[in-house]
């Protein structure tokens, strides 16, 4: 801990930990002159090598890589409260623990960063937490999630069912062996959990936040998503709504003309929307292992010349019901006359309007595709109740449509 | 000047200028929860109002908004020296005095913020100075002037001519009574200048950037460009060439794939390349009053924060030679025989080979549009020289053309 290096403690070793070592190497120098300290690894801690306390005592600033959520969280508070700066890309931790971290930084009268939990190298925590710090957010949608992303643009491009697209993913590396994370929405959650916290101000838990995964989705979902010129992505949004927010995570198409729509491949963008700016759109790679390194080096550097971490709210959200979407509803009918106007029927009484529908005759069965106009969700929610309840109807899905165009 | 206030001394008052204060005054009470101090506006500077020597004596920031060159270096000069930190959205100033500013700031120990100078509410400054500190940028390549894409954009839609779009820019408040610094490419040229800077850590002098402008492309061109499945958009560049930099701005086409080719509109978006990270891209209205003061917003909270400013390099850069570019070239020639064979041989001596030919007989004149790989910018001059010296060349231009696809 000389007064011209900067000793760093690493927790955890694995892809991102050992990228993140080869990174500071690298960039030696050039961190050196920027910051006039050269940064070095101190020590690394392992779950079978390093002595914990040696290294919380010994560094300058820890950077915590190991992932999970007790062992990191008892090592980043005492890090922090210990007056040393922390820089983590744990989003579980982040979207689950905020509140009491943000608690010991302040104690410790240090920083805590997190860019790297979010969107990996698309720096979002950064341009949330204090380029738009003097803008009010009105909303943010992001694909956060490079696994589902990936999937389903093979998906739309291919034709390929979500098992084989999955399987793709998984030959490619862009998924786990154990998907579950990714695919079903929770990972894509905890990053909105704190991208809410930061475009609105109020902590956001995890446990507050609604989300819903791929799995469902159909190739036919994709055939007809052409044919309304309309792209199915896994798209989290978090938004002011009456007094309070909402944050959630489902799959939506987009209009073609929608920043998002365009996004394919294992890539993160996040759109923030805000009536003095319109909106700024941030993409790029999703978290692999040297995105995610040079985001959490981006986070020592700032780290290292001092600067303080993303505002902390004191506050907890009220988390807000009221939500409104357009939705696109796939039913599979007896192929008979009238059916049509009996789900028509049953949308009108929630005062639902219909702006297109699809009709395929499949012999015994035809297939009903509506796409409505935005309406409430708990309206939505009770006509598609009705419209269950009705002998003709044999399976009924809906997706939501995001109906938003800019520019 | 209380502990408990920070005032805030603006210098100018037109469009960006009131629509700052107005941000300010609106904004006041989640500034005061972000950094503690509650922002007002202390004294204002205008050409006939204010004192000058009394609103840098009482401000804790300086926010320069008053353009121009002289005055505003003189004055903010004056205020990093005497150690109250300063945001500005002056290009000139910063693309001219960079070295001269950031000695001032080191010597009042206070930092300088510009994020408004480059392309209003979206963050690239940031970015470059912070996320992207510790990555190695290998280039930038940017649209960021509103004015010229708007232009382009509506040529494109519409089938108008350049004047014609010119008009309707004007007309909608996009583009100024003399829109010379903006369709000259010398507005985007002082833009570069600054990005190129924070991308590779060496001073970039104005006058070191190469630039052209939008005058000359005709609705021609964008119809072959459609033929050719290509966008055109005024695009600065910067990157490393050999041993040095080539920051450099020119009307190019662009691969519909590339993500700068459907920032359409006022609209900029700018997009960092490194081989770490692959690519990531930031997009966002151009400078407008409300985007530009919320920009300033976003730096003034910073400075109250007390964040440093972006990192100023000391040695500035060696402009490289050498680059290499993929052209798209119009020629009139004389209808007749054995002409495309004159102009594909004087291509082929200078080692240039051809991706994509169109011949369209006019009666007398035939046009001739060929696309090239990508070649050294020097041998393609020179085959453009002999292929001006054939006596069947009765016009010809050549545009740019940016080969590049992601993901």
């Amino acid at each position: 801990m000389s007064a011209d290096t900067c000793t760093i403690g690493l927790l955890g070793h694995g892809t991102v930990g050992s990228a993140f070592a080869d990174l500071v190497a690298a960039r030696a120098d050039d961190i050196t002159r920027i910051t006039g300290r050269r940064p070095q690894i101190g020590g690394i801690l392992t779950r079978s090598l390093g002595d914990a306390d040696a290294i919380l005592a010994g560094s300058d600033i820890v950077v915590e890589l190991m992932g999970g959520v007790e062992t990191a969280r008892d090592l980043v508070l005492r890090a922090l409260r210990s007056g040393t700066p922390v820089v983590t890309a744990n989003k579980q931790l982040v979207s689950r623990h905020g509140p009491e971290l943000a608690q010991a930084a302040r104690e410790g009268g240090v920083a805590l960063r997190y860019e790297a939990a979010v969107a990996g190298i698309v720096p979002v925590v950064r341009v949330l937490g204090e380029s738009l710090a003097g803008a009010q957010v009105d909303r943010v949608h992001g694909i956060v999630n490079g696994t589902t992303n990936f999937i389903l643009s093979q998906m739309a491009a291919t034709g390929a069912t979500y098992a084989d697209a999955l399987r793709e993913a998984q030959e490619l590396g862009y998924a786990e062996a154990d998907p579950t994370e990714d695919v079903s929405g929770a990972d894509a959650a905890a990053k909105m959990a704190i991208l809410a916290r930061l475009a609105f101000g109020h902590w956001v838990h995890l446990d507050d936040v609604v989300f819903e995964g791929i799995e469902h989705v159909t190739a036919d979902d994709m055939a007809y998503a052409r044919q309304f010129d309309l792209a199915l992505k896994l798209v989290g949004t978090a938004e002011r709504v009456g007094d309070g927010l909402s944050v959630r995570v489902h799959p939506a198409f987009l209009p073609v003309g929608h920043p998002l729509a365009s996004v394919d491949g294992p890539f993160n963008a996040v759109t923030i929307e805000s009536a003095a700016i319109t909106e700024i759109t941030l993409s790029g790679p999703g978290a692999g292992g040297p995105q995610t390194a040079s985001a959490v080096l981006g986070d020592v550097v700032s780290a290292m010349i001092g600067a303080p971490g993303p505002p902390e709210p004191h506050a907890p959200a009220v988390i807000g019901s009221g939500v409104a979407s357009a939705f696109y509803v796939h039913l599979e009918v007896a192929d008979r006359p009238g059916v049509l106007a009996q789900v028509a029927e049953r949308l009108g009484l929630q005062g639902i309007s219909v702006k297109s529908v699809i009709q395929d005759g499949l012999g015994e069965t035809a297939r009903l595709v509506i796409v409505t106009h935005t309406v409430s969700e708990q309206d939505f929610a009770a006509a598609l109740d009705l419209i269950r309840a009705l002998d003709v109807v044999r399976a009924v899905r809906a997706i939501r449509v995001i109906d938003e165009h800019f520019s």
